[in-house]
C-alpha cells in the first residue's frame, strides 16, 4: 500500500512529497504514508503498528486522538468553525495563555509556526524602526525565504539584514549586535539549540542573560521560538525555566496536540504594534482548533504533562544510556530529555544511527536517526520500557557490525 | 454578549482584534464574534441570526457546517489527522484537483493562502534563476511583507523585485515586463481585480493572453492567484473559463468548506521545481482537511455548484438592479456574481454603502459595504428573494437620506 501510494504520489505530488515529511530524508524501510493514530502508537497504511517517537514532529503532546482534545472539537464543530469573525473560544484561549506564559500581556493566533515567527519579525521591525535581525547559525524558523535552510528560490535581498550568531556564544552575538549598529531590530532565539543532525544544547543562563541585556540595551525585541519545544517542557514558556523573558514569542506544534495552531504572544511592549500590524488568514479564527487548545492546555495542566513528559523522557534516556555502556558504544543524548536527539559518536554519515533506527522500525518502535524526537502524556512507564527492550536488541545489532 | 467580549479581547488581543476580520472595518451595529452557522446562516454572539453573504469571507462554498463535508472529516478524524507523514488522502486529493484543474499536473498542500501564493512565487525563483515579480497595483495576495497590503514592518528590500502593473492594462504590464528586462521569474495575476473598495473588473481577454505570451517570450511564470475564487467560479481554474492557462496556481478560501487548507498547483514545467523547493508546514499533511476537501469538491461538482452559485448571484444581482433604478439609485454591481461587489456611485466615503448594509443587518442579512461578497451553493432562490426585500426597505431609507 505505501508503495503503491508512493507511485501514485509521484505522478502528482512534486518528488512524491515535500517538505520534513518526505522519506527520501530517512532510512530505507521507513514508511511514507500513515493512517491512524491512538495514543501513543501510530499505524502506516500497509497496517504495521510502532510505538511513536515522533508524535508527528511536535504537534502530538498528549497523544494521538486524545478524547478530551477531541471530544472539544466535535462539540465545537456541531457550533461553527470558521465564521465572519472569530468566537468566543478566541478570547477564552488568549487569556488562558496570557494567564499561562509569564511574559505574555496579549496573543494573537494563526496557522503555521512560519506564520509565528514571521509575525514576530515584522512586528520587530514595524516597533522599532529598525532593520537587523539576529539568529543563530542553523537554526529553524519556517521555511519561506528569510528563514528557509533551504536557499531554493531565495535572493540576497530576502536576507539583507539578517545577521548571524553562535547560540550560546555571547562573543558571536556581542560581535553581531555590533554589526547591527543602530539599526537592531530583534535577536531571535529558540528555546534551545535543536539544529538537525547535530547535539541539541540547552540555553545557557550567561547567554540568555546577556541576549536579554543587548535588547534592552538597543531598544530591540528578544524574540523567542518556542514553536517546536513550547507547551512540552513547562506550560509557562520555554525560557522561563531560566528565568530569562522574550518581549515576543513564536508558538505551535504542541498548543492544539494536532489542530492546526499557531501564536504570537507578546508583552506590553509590544502591544500597539501588534495592533498596528496587519497580520491575517482566512482559517486563522477557525474555532475549532481553538477549543482543541483550550482543551489540550487544560489537559496538560491538570496532568502535570511537562512533568510527566519529564519522567518518561529521563527513563528513556537512562536506559538508553546503560544499554549504550553496556555494549560499549558511543552515544550521544542531547537536549531536554522530553524532546531527545540520540546520535552515535563519530557517525559522520549516519551510518549507525540509521541502522539503528532502522532496526527498532522493524520491531515497531518509531525513532529518528537525526531529529529531534517528542516524548507525549500518552506514553507510559511501560511503554518506555518496551522501547528499551526493543532499543537493546537494535544496540545488540549495531554493536555486532 | 459581543460588546463584553469586545471588552475582554481588549486586554489580551492586540487592538481587541486583529486582520481583516476586525470589526472596526465595519459600520456601528457589525458584531465581531459569532457563535454559530449552518447552511447560508449565521448566529452571532448575542443570538442574532443573519443570512449570511459574506460566507466567512470565502471559505464556506457549500454552507455552514455542511453534513457531507463534516462527516467526512469526523470519519477522518476517527482514523488521524496529523501523523508522521501524509496519508492516503493527500494522494487521493493530489489525483482529484489534478483531474479538475486544467492547467494542473502535480499539486502541493498547505495551510494558508499566504502560504500558497508565497510558495509560487518563490518556486518561480528557484525556477528560472530570475528576480522579478509583477503584480497588479492594489491587489491582495496576502499579508507578509512582499505583498501586505499594509507597509507596517515591511522594508524596501522586502519588495526590492517586485514590479507593479494595472490589471487588465496591456501597456503597463509591456511597461513592467520591459523594466524587469532580462530577470523576470514572474507575473502574478488574480483571477480577477477584486481590490478591497474597488469596483471589480473580470479578465480581459486580450489582457490575459498577453500576459501568458509575455511570459512564454522571458521564460518566466505565469502565476493566477485562485485563493479567493478558486473553485466558487468553475472547478477548472478561474481563468479556464477564457482559455488562458497559468503555469502555477494558488488556492485556498472554498477549498475545503471551511477547513485549512491551500494549495499549490502547476504545470510539468515547474514540476521539478516544486520537488527542489523546501515548503513545509506543521500541518500542513493533515489529513481531515484533505478528507474535507474531497468531499466538498465531490459536492461542487455532483450539484454543479459553480452554476447554482451562477444562477443564484445572477438573481440578486438583476433584483437588486431594478431595486436601484426603482429608487433612482446610482448603484454599480460588479464581479462575477457569485462573488458580488455592490458599490453606491459618488460614495467615497462609503457613507451611502455604510448606512445601506447597517439597514440589511439591522433585518437580518449579512452584506458588506465594500469588500467583495460570496454566494454558496446553501443559497436558495427563497434566500435570494428573501435577500432582496430587505435590500428594497434599504434602498428605500438611503433613497430617503
Amino acid at each position: 500500500m505505501d508503495k503503491s501510494l508512493r507511485d501514485r504520489a509521484s505522478r502528482v505530488v512534486p518528488g512524491g512529497m515535500y517538505g520534513h515529511m518526505r522519506a527520501s530524508g530517512l532510512p530505507d524501510g521507513y514508511p511514507q504514508f500513515f493512517a491512524r493514530g491512538e495514543g501513543c502508537h501510530i499505524w502506516d497504511v500497509d497496517g504495521r503498528k510502532y510505538l511513536d517517537f515522533m508524535c508527528s514532529w511536535g504537534p502530538i503532546v498528549l497523544g494521538h486522538h486524545h478524547p478530551v482534545v477531541d471530544a472539544a472539537a466535535r462539540r465545537q464543530m456541531e457550533q461553527g468553525d470558521v465564521l465572519n469573525g472569530p468566537s468566543e473560544r478566541m478570547v477564552e484561549l488568549a487569556e488562558r495563555v496570557v494567564g499561562l506564559v509569564t511574559h505574555a500581556d496579549w496573543a494573537l493566533f494563526s496557522k503555521n509556526g512560519t506564520d509565528a515567527t514571521t509575525t514576530c519579525v515584522t512586528l520587530a521591525r514595524g516597533a522599532t524602526g529598525k532593520r537587523k535581525v539576529l539568529l543563530a547559525k542553523g537554526a529553524y524558523h519556517g521555511a519561506v525565504p528569510w528563514c528557509s535552510p533551504h536557499p531554493y528560490g531565495v535572493m540576497s535581498e530576502d536576507r539583507a539584514h539578517i545577521l548571524y550568531f553562535d547560540y550560546n556564544d555571547v562573543a558571536s552575538l556581542e560581535a553581531a549586535v555590533t554589526q547591527a549598529g543602530g539599526d537592531l531590530a530583534a535577536i531571535v532565539v529558540s528555546a534551545f539549540k535543536h539544529d538537525y543532525g547535530q547535539h541539541q544544547e540547552l540555553p545557557d543562563l550567561a547567554f540568555a542573560q546577556r541576549a536579554r541585556a543587548l535588547c534592552d540595551a538597543n531598544d530591540a525585541a528578544l524574540i523567542l521560538d518556542d514553536v517546536r519545544a513550547g507547551f512540552r517542557l513547562t506550560l509557562h514558556g520555554s525560557w522561563d525555566q531560566i528565568g530569562v523573558q522574550p518581549d515576543l514569542s513564536a508558538w505551535s506544534k504542541a498548543i492544539a496536540n494536532g489542530y492546526a495552531l499557531s501564536a504570537v504572544m507578546g508583552n506590553n511592549r509590544f502591544r500597539d504594534a501588534a495592533a498596528a500590524l496587519f497580520a491575517t488568514g482566512s482559517f486563522w479564527c477557525g474555532a475549532v482548533a481553538m477549543a482543541a487548545s483550550l482543551a489540550t492546555l487544560d489537559v496538560l495542566e491538570a496532568e502535570n504533562g511537562p512533568e510527566h513528559m519529564r519522567a518518561m523522557g529521563q527513563r528513556l534516556r537512562d536506559g538508553i544510556a546503560e544499554q549504550a555502556r553496556r555494549y560499549n558504544l558511543g552515544v550521544r543524548q542531547s537536549g531536554p530529555v522530553q524532546m531527545p536527539t540520540i546520535l552515535f559518536e563519530d557517525d559522520a554519515d549516519y551510518a549507525r544511527g540509521n541502522r539503528f533506527t532502522q532496526e527498532t522500525l522493524k520491531r515497531g518502535v518509531y525513532m529518528h536517526p537525526k531529529h529531534n524526537m517528542f516524548l507525549s502524556v500518552a506514553h507510559t512507564a511501560a511503554d518506555i520500557d518496551h522501547a528499551l527492550s526493543v532499543t537493546d536488541d537494535a544496540f545488540k545489532i549495531v554493536a555486532g557490525l
